[in-house]
Order: structure tokens, then C-alpha cells, then sequence
């Protein structure tokens, strides 16, 4: 039994919401249930010292959490001074994941950020930004398109994102906080439309997993982030 | 005249939308016209190290700016690894704006942290915080109440802020980005109900300001402070 | 009745010592009664980035206070790792005023940084920084065009800055530090020779104030900035 | 097809070196051929602040690379004045693979700090450091039981740790760092002598992967980890 | 020969005002020529962590330079965000040096801090601040018996300290900016009344030194604090 | 009676193996007895922007202590975010002692950086630093000379350093651990193969020495350095 009633394979409700702000050149506010995560993506001129005259692009992320996100208020990173090393591991994270979403070498000398601030937690942030921001990508894609700053569309595959888990024994998908904090196992999965994985981060939170359980929350995973795709497919008025 | 059409003495539309997340004991989106700032306000056991003991709380507010809330990307504080001084700045005028709204003997050993964290900026974020955190505040005082944290009531009176600035000339009220980034003068104003005044903070951007000028822009800030004062009770549901 | 037995529109003595260290391009301590800052005018060539190419100049100014400054010893903020918000507010206000002394477009590429150290404090460092740095600031004016860097004197007009404050129920000028930190309000005016206005920052510490509060206030600013113009004429030994 | 002339299932040689330094409870060098870590494991009374009164232990670890652990030199985090996101997910990472090996609950109100300080890098650090920083602490549990500190053994299972990847198609153990550059995929676990997962970290570098392919790294690192555990039990003078 | 016109054995005038600021426990300027350095000694209840409990004082020293000091204006520390390895080896040489004047355990729980402020450099900076900030470490011992805060002296032996060179080969005493910039040596030398040495360090600029230049410099030094020690004592009134 | 029942002048044994990591152009591990520094040359092209187009190169050094080198557990600098003083005067020390071995002239547009982390810690690892970096960057040199990138050698001449100290009342030679920490005198000496002075740093830890036991100190180091000159000319297979 879940703590939400939820099926075992059930995911939370997904809502992708664009334009939810007006300054960036995608935008969109992406809700996992309860978690709630703002996407902003930036289109700048120039790429990072490292890339320049490689005639190519840069795609990356940054991810922050609203200090009352939480149930309790967690410190402000900017009054500490500096950035954990949970939300370095987080935006290094989703910055992997976008680039798989893009040829860069189509992308010219541009750098596209997208800024992942959580507004409101309830466990799999991580995941809810990068199916978010996948889509706050696509959109500054568009833009540049529209702007003409690109000839080509350098957009490859949609990817997205969903954590599965071993809670009280039983594979589940797409934990909620209460859940989270209590499962044996937490993986989160990031996959492409084909079916083919991006990224797969397992740990065993209490008791180690077994090759069978692997597959028993990889196969959930597949499910998950195949609803995932249609509803990227949905907000961004894609026929599939 | 004005940019926006607006007459000189007309603010820009104000919501005050409460319970915007779902954790904070107090969460208010406040816009003023295209400016939207989250304000949500924690309460937490104990003071800072130096007003223990002396049996008071403590009001303060943390104020950031997500990266893409204004036209162009700005750095994130947390990455560059410190606050900059215009956020300090910001933040100490919202903290001891509310400071004025509370009777600091009555909260008890209690911190009410408030966070303002501007999701989409045009202008004004500082007054809008300041307007919307009292609201959040005040939701967070009667939660305590509800809880018997407190035995009596420590909310002393409504605070509300506007900006005000002299622009190509004229008096105008509310700045909204247009305007502020162009105007002669630059004044926030933190006023009570009965008229009183909590802070004055006028800057000469270009040109110096007279002492009838001032009382121009006072006037002005007077008038929108009340609608203000209006646009809270209504959001508090307190009869006026 | 203020602790110092001055009357309520009596200033404290003010000297203004040019010359005060060697290297620098402009040096000035300036002593408000106890209250003792050291004012150094330093001309580099280059200005900001971001002003890189605009064909004109930059002021600026920076603050700190010797840990022993104070009736107890602070920390050092070169040790702690950080300037302060008060730090970082009082350098933006002081650099914000002196910029209204100064033609930036007649300056060339050439950026002054007027530093102000308090050597010794008292109240009113803030205010006595400005009315000092803007000394030190024509010093290395004066320099430049000496040293034919510059073609024609950018100087515009004198500003200085005085605090008032309503103390015991009484609207007091230039307020010492036992007023300081009794004061029902404090207000910092910055001002030019024809009596307009830069910075008016206004703060009720304690009780809000009234717009005839304010007026009163700002008589007393009044005279008190036409007296510390008289200083300042007579150090630079300008007929007036 | 190699670059080292490896078969796709032939690890690198390894080597742990007991007592490599004299102070710490429990000191390994280990190598995995050219990559050299020191992994030094420190016992220390007490844990974390938020640990404390649980009855309970800790273990962690801290990760290092010297400067000129690599081909070029790396700039030294120490002087930087902070530690990179790589750092710390590495040193997340190693911190709860070792919390997988111990009972924290019989290990008292002890911290062991596990320190790993890459000497020399050629691909696969995380993963030597995990294998030797598992030796290291078993040694520091052996000295607290000579020294009584303990009453019963907190060693619960070894766990090693080893790196796979798809190099040019092929499934690859033990990746060095000419195949982790060039590598499609990149994928490190950590296991535990039954055969279990502890974590396992999968990122597509240049192309997304199979479930296929997944399947086919696991039965590679299945037997790569099974071969640390026999260095592991040797080291140890355990008998298996 | 000197660029000052000195003979190789004469230092510069030195002078030492008591009582500069009004604040410090003892406040000494002291000069060495055109080197001006404030120092500040605050006595505080308490001694660092490390020594509690152990019924012992605490001697300390922190050091800084202004900005506009020196020739072209530095960076300040403060917004830098750290002291450079300069400063922090001058301080921990003049705390060092004044722990040699003072019994700590006669201090009781107290500590001393000693802020050397540099407010003009001219070479020297370092052995100017240790022979003032003995004279205000003094003041602030004699505060301490007269508000009965300890019931000895916890005094013990003026110390007193001078720079030395080989300038153009020629041995020289208490070198300015111009000689110190050229010296092929440099040596700070740290001395009692009765000419034992508390600390040496030499530094080998251009060319390395031979004992016989040692052994010159070592004598200038030896006179040249000899003259130092009257001028303490002068300072300090006390009757040799 | 040293504790280690040396002799006073009796060094403990040196070892200096070259070659201990594959990746450095000079990579030295040296042993004073049990203290281990490993000393990585690194040559990288370029220098530093204040001596640009000055037509030489720049020689420098950088010194750690891995965190459990020490007795006890020291926290790592990386995490506290920012290098000690005690680490920033030692490598500022060492950096200066390596620059009179080489001919910067001669050195061409190059930057030198001798890394030095000591990997076990029981006194003198300053002085061993020293001696191990000086055969590194020969080293070094030696690598630049074979890939063409210099034509002359930089080479001028031998450094090394050992440490003396006053132990109960008498002059010994390279203080280990226990002696360093009980002894009333400690003294680093860098010299050259002639007998003359590099640094000097002499420091009173409990009595003040005198100009007779300083003598005694510089004689013991003279003995010391001929004999880490032999040790440095068997490692670098010069024949003296």
C-alpha cells in the first residue's frame, strides 16, 4: 500500500505548463503531483572558454530549491556561500541528459541554460526538471528558429525522466517524499522515445538490489516515462 | 505619456494570491502587474544567538531573484557565492519593514523568517515583497495562533510599500522597468494604514530632486499605499 | 535634552584634514565630532567592463571600518571572508553621491575609488564619508587636470550628507552615537549646494513618522549641509 | 581492440597496500594499474550534529586529486577556495557505498572519515577508491575492537566497486582513462559479495544504450567485482 | 649611497602617539618615517576554543593594509574575500612576537587582539607594527590592573623589531619602499632588551648572503633596536 | 637525549626516489625519516599577467597535507574553502627558495609549478619540500631541454633546507615531530652548495635565543644541507 493510494505502476499527475513566465525563451512550470519545478531556458550568445572555436554549442543546466520548497525551510545557498553537493550532482544531472536531447554541432555558438528552481518539493525534483526542461529546451529551439539564429533544427529526441523504487519490497513508480525517504531503493531512470536509457542512478538506501529488482523498476521506468513523452508530446502541440 | 499608458497617479493591477505552496505557514504571490514575487514565511523555534534570553522573537527576510526573472540571464547568487549588495540591501528594508507590522515581546521565542524570491521581474520587486510578505506574515502569526504557539496576537498594524519617481518631469506612481530604468528619480516608500511613514528611501538617478518634488511623489505614495491597504484586507478577508 | 548637551540644530564640530596621507590622489580625514574617516581619492586608468567603449569615466567608492573602530571590537571583514549588507549599502550610497558631484562623459576612461576607512566611529559615518570623499574626490580632480590627463574640470557641484533623526519626540541634527541608537527614527540626506536632494533614506527604528516629522527633519538637514559646504568651500579654498 | 591490448572482460591489474601510511587507523594504497589512490580511514569520537543522542555511528569520506594527478595539471581545489561538483559526487558516492559495508548502530558514537587522495589517475578513481577505502575500514574497526572502543563488530559485507562501459560497441571492464574518454557509455557499481547492488551509475556519453547493453555491463561488472572481493579477502588475510 | 640620504646605520624617525583612537584598551600610531601604522589592542572576556580550561590568556594579532596605502591603490581584502599569504604571515609574526612580552598564564581567561591597521606604507610595515603594537599591548595590560581584571603583571619584556639589508652591498638598517624594492637581502629581526633574538628572517632577494653579511646585519639590527626600546620607553614613561 | 636517541647532529635518513608518479615532467617522493612529501613539477607555457611580455619565465610552488598526514585528523582545505596561513607562508617560502636555483631569464615564457603534498607528516616538511622540489624541477628543466623547449640551460644552482632548533638547552639538527613541538628554538635554513644563505627563519617558541645559539644552529644546517647536496646529486646522477 502506498502512503498516496496509488497503483504500483501508477504515476502522480503530470502537468507540463508553458509560458508560465515571459522574459525567457522557453519557459515552463512542470508538476509531478506536488512537486512543482520552474524551467527557464536562457539563449546566450558565445559558448564556455573551453568550447570556443569548436564550432559548436553548449547546452547546460542549473537547479536550485526555494528555501521553503521543503516541509522545513532548508538555508538559501546564495547566504551560505556556496552551491551543496546535492544540487551540483542534481544540475550535472540534467545538463547530461539535455545535451542527449541536442546536436550541438547544429546548435552553433550559442549556449542554451536552463535554469531548474524547485518552487515546491515532494520528492523526484530531479526527475520532474528534466522532463520540464526538456521541454522549456525545445521551445528556445523554436525561438531560435523563429529569431533565425539557427538554420537548422538541432533538436535530436525528446528525453524524460522518472524515479522508480523498492518501497516496503514492491517495485513502485515515481515516489512521492513519504516514500522516498522510506524506500529500500531509489533509481531514477532518464530515457529517449526509443526506449534506450540516458542515465540510470540506483542506490540502495537500506538493503542491496537485486538484478531481478533492476529489471522490475527498469520496466516500470519504460512505462513511466513513455506517459511522460505523450505528455511532452501534448504541450508542445506535437502530433505523435 | 507613461509607457504603459497609465496615468501618472495609477498603479499597475495588484493580486495577492495566498497559499500559493503548500508547506510555508504562510505563502503569498504577490504581482504587481508583470513583477510576481512568492513570499513565503516560516516559523521556527528559538531567536538568533544574540536575543536569546531576552524573551522576543524575531522577524527577518531573506529576498533573491531567480536567474531568468529579467530580460537578460543573471548570474545565480548561490554559483557566484555570495549575495550581492543590492540583494542584502533588499533584504534588510523588507526585514525591517515587517519588523514595524509585529510586536516583537508578544511573538515569543520564535524566528518568522520571510522569503521573497522574485519569480518574474518588471520593476518594483522590493515594494511587491514587502506588500505581499506582510500578508504571508500575517497568515503565518494566525497559524500560530491555531496552533497555541502564542497566547495573544503579536500583529501591530498593515504595512504596505509602492514606489514612486519623478519621470520625464512628472510625478508618476508605481514604476514598472520602462520607467524605473529611465526616471529622474527613484523613491520606495513603506507606509502604515494611518499614513504614517516606516521608510523613505528617495535616489536622484539623474537629476536632484526638490523638496516640492518630493512632497509630489509623497502624495503619490500615499494614494497607492491605501489601494494597497484595500488589496490586503481583501486577501486577509478582514473587514475593514 | 541630547546626551551631549547640543542643541537640537547644532551640529557637531566638523574638520576636514587635506592631505592627510601621501600617495593617494586625493586624501581627506574627515572627524564629525569623535566620528574620524579617512577618505583616499585613488585615479586609475580603465573603467568597468560593462562601461568599456562608452567614452566616459566611473566614481565609485568603497567603505570598511578598523575593527577597532568601535566601542567593542568587531570582526575584521577581510577575515571573515565577506563585507557585510550595512558595508556593501553604505559603499553603494556613498559611490551614488559622488557620482552626482561629477560629469562622468568629461572624465575620460578614468575611474576614481574614493575608499573611506573609519578610523574611529561615533555615528554618522556615513554621512561624514561623503562629505569627505567629496573633497577627496576634486583633490584627484584637481590632480588629473594638473597632470593634463583630463581637458576640462568634470566637477559639477559640491554634495554633502547629514544625519537627522527624531530623538526623544525631538527632531535632532547629526546625531551622535547614544542618539543614535535611541532615535525613534534616523534619516541620512544627501544634498547639493542649491538645496535639492540626492538620497533621502529615512528609517523608523522605532515608532513610524509623520510627513510633518519628515519636513522637520529635512529643515534641519538643510542647514546643516549649508554649513558643511562652508567646510568644504573653506578647505578647498574656494572663494564661495 | 583495446588501447591497452586488454580483453573486453580482463580488469587491470590491482594492488592494495596495507599500511601505506603510519597515523591513520586504517591506511590502503590502492591501484588499479597506472590509477593510485591513498585511502586513509580516521576514527573519530562523536558524529554529526544531527546524529547525535541516536545511539548510532557515522561513516564518510572525502575525496581528493593531487594537482598533478593527471596528464595536465588541474587546479588545486584548496586554493580555488572550493571543491568541484565532481568531488562531491564522488565523495557522496564512495560515503554511502562504505555506510552499505557497516552496522552504523553497533558502531557507537563514532565518526570513521574515510579520506581517498588520488596520487596518480588513469581512469577509474571512484571505483579503486570505493575497493580500497572498504579495506581501510575494516582495518579502523579492527583497531577500535583491539581497542575496545567497540563490542561487537560493525562489519556487516565487503562491497567493491568497478567501472564498465560500451568502448567502440563492445561491452569493456575496467575502463582506463584513453577508453573512459572515447567510451558510449560509462557505467560504475558497486557491489556486495552475494552478488547485489549497492549503486549503479549508467550515463550515456555519446549514445543512448540498450537494455541489452545494460545487461551485458552488469555480467561484466559481476565478475570484474568478484575478482576485487577474492584482492580484498587476500589483503585482508581473511579466509574466504 | 641610500636613496633617503641615511647613513647604512640610521633608521628613520620613529615616533610613537599614544592614545590615537578613543576606544582600544591601547592605541597606539606608530611611525618608521613615512610608515604609519595604527595599532589597536582589545581586551575580550573568553580565549579561543583551543584553550579553555586551561587557565591561561591568549595573545593575538591581525593585520591589514588600507587600499590607498601605497603607491597605486591595492585591493581590499574584505571584497576580495580573503586575506592574501602576506597578510596572514605578518599577523601570525607580530602575534608570535608579542606572546613573547606577556605571561599568558598571568593573563587569565582573557585575549588580546592587536589590530595593525597600515594606514601609509613606506617599507617596514611589519617591524613598525610589532614595536607599536608592544607599546599598545602595554596600555591595554595596564587597563586591565587598573579595573582589576588581573591582580599580576602579566608582562614580561618589551619586544621591539627592525628590517635590515644588503643594499648594493652594503649593509643597511631599517630600509624604506625604494631600498627595500632593490635590496639583495632582507631580514626582519625580532628583539628583547637584553638583545636575545626572537625571531630571525632572512630572505635572499637577488643573491644569497654569507654568514660574515649575517652577522653585519645582524649587528645594525641589535642598535637598531636598542633605540627602539628608549623610544618605547619614552612613550610608556617608564624610567629606564 | 633526543627522543629518537639521535645524535645532535645526526639527520635522520633521507631518501629521495624520482619518478614516483608517471605523469609530472618532475616527480620526486622525498622522505626525511617518516615525514613523505611528494613533490610533482609541472611546466606549463605561459606566466602569470604581471610579468607578461617581460621576456621570462615564472617559477612557483603549491603545498597540501592530505588530511590524515598528521597524528590526528586536520580538516581538508578544499572543504573549509580556503588554504591556511601556516600552508600559504610555507609554499610562499618554498616558491622563493626554488626561484634562486633557476635562471628566470633563461627559462623562457614558461611557468614552473612544483607541487609539494605531504603524504606523512613528523616534522621538517617545509625543509624536505624544499630539498624534494629543488630535484623535481631539475627535473624538469631536464625534460624541457630534451622536447626542445629551451636552448640554454636555467639551471644555476643546488637549494636545500633542513631544520635546527635549541631541544632542552641544545643545538640539534632536523627536529622531528616530538623535538619540534618541545623546542625552545626552531630554525629553517635554505642554503646553497657554497655555504651561503637562502632564508633564514628563526623563531623563539619559549625562550629567546642568542647570537652565540644561533651560530650553533647555522653550523649544524651547513653540516646538514652538504649532506642533502650529496644525497640531491646521487638522485639526479651528477657527479659532484
Amino acid at each position: 500500500m502506498r502512503p498516496s493510494g496509488r497503483q504500483p505502476d501508477q504515476p502522480r499527475e503530470v502537468t507540463l505548463t508553458r509560458g508560465f513566465t515571459r522574459h525567457a525563451e522557453g519557459s515552463v512550470l512542470v508538476s509531478f503531483g506536488d512537486t512543482q519545478v520552474l524551467c527557464n531556458a536562457s539563449v546566450e550568445a558565445g559558448v564556455p572558454r573551453w568550447l570556443r572555436g569548436k564550432n559548436q554549442g553548449w547546452v547546460t543546466a542549473e537547479y536550485g530549491m526555494l528555501p521553503r520548497a521543503t516541509h522545513t525551510r532548508g538555508g538559501r545557498e546564495a547566504a551560505r556561500g556556496k552551491q551543496g553537493g546535492r544540487t551540483l550532482e542534481i544540475q550535472r544531472l540534467i545538463g547530461r541528459s539535455l545535451r542527449a536531447a541536442v546536436d550541438l554541432k547544429k546548435l552553433g555558438e550559442f549556449t542554451i541554460t536552463v535554469d531548474c528552481d524547485v518552487l515546491q518539493a515532494d520528492g523526484g525534483t530531479r526527475t520532474a526538471s528534466i522532463t520540464g526542461a526538456c521541454v522549456a529546451l525545445i521551445e528556445a529551439l523554436q525561438y531560435m528558429q523563429r529569431k533565425k539564429m539557427i538554420k537548422t533544427d538541432p533538436f535530436r529526441q525528446l528525453v524524460s525522466s522518472i524515479s522508480v523504487g523498492v518501497y516496503k519490497g514492491t517495485p513502485v513508480l515515481d515516489l512521492d517524499y513519504p516514500e522516498d525517504s522510506a524506500a529500500d531503493t531509489d533509481m531514477n531512470v532518464v530515457m529517449t522515445e526509443d526506449g534506450k536509457l540516458i542515465e540510470v542512478q540506483g542506490t540502495a538506501e537500506a538493503e542491496a538490489f537485486s538484478r531481478a529488482e533492476l529489471n522490475g523498476m527498469l520496466d516500470l521506468a519504460e512505462s513511466g516515462c513513455q506517459a511522460l513523452f505523450a505528455k511532452q508530446h501534448e504541450a508542445l502541440g506535437i502530433r505523435r
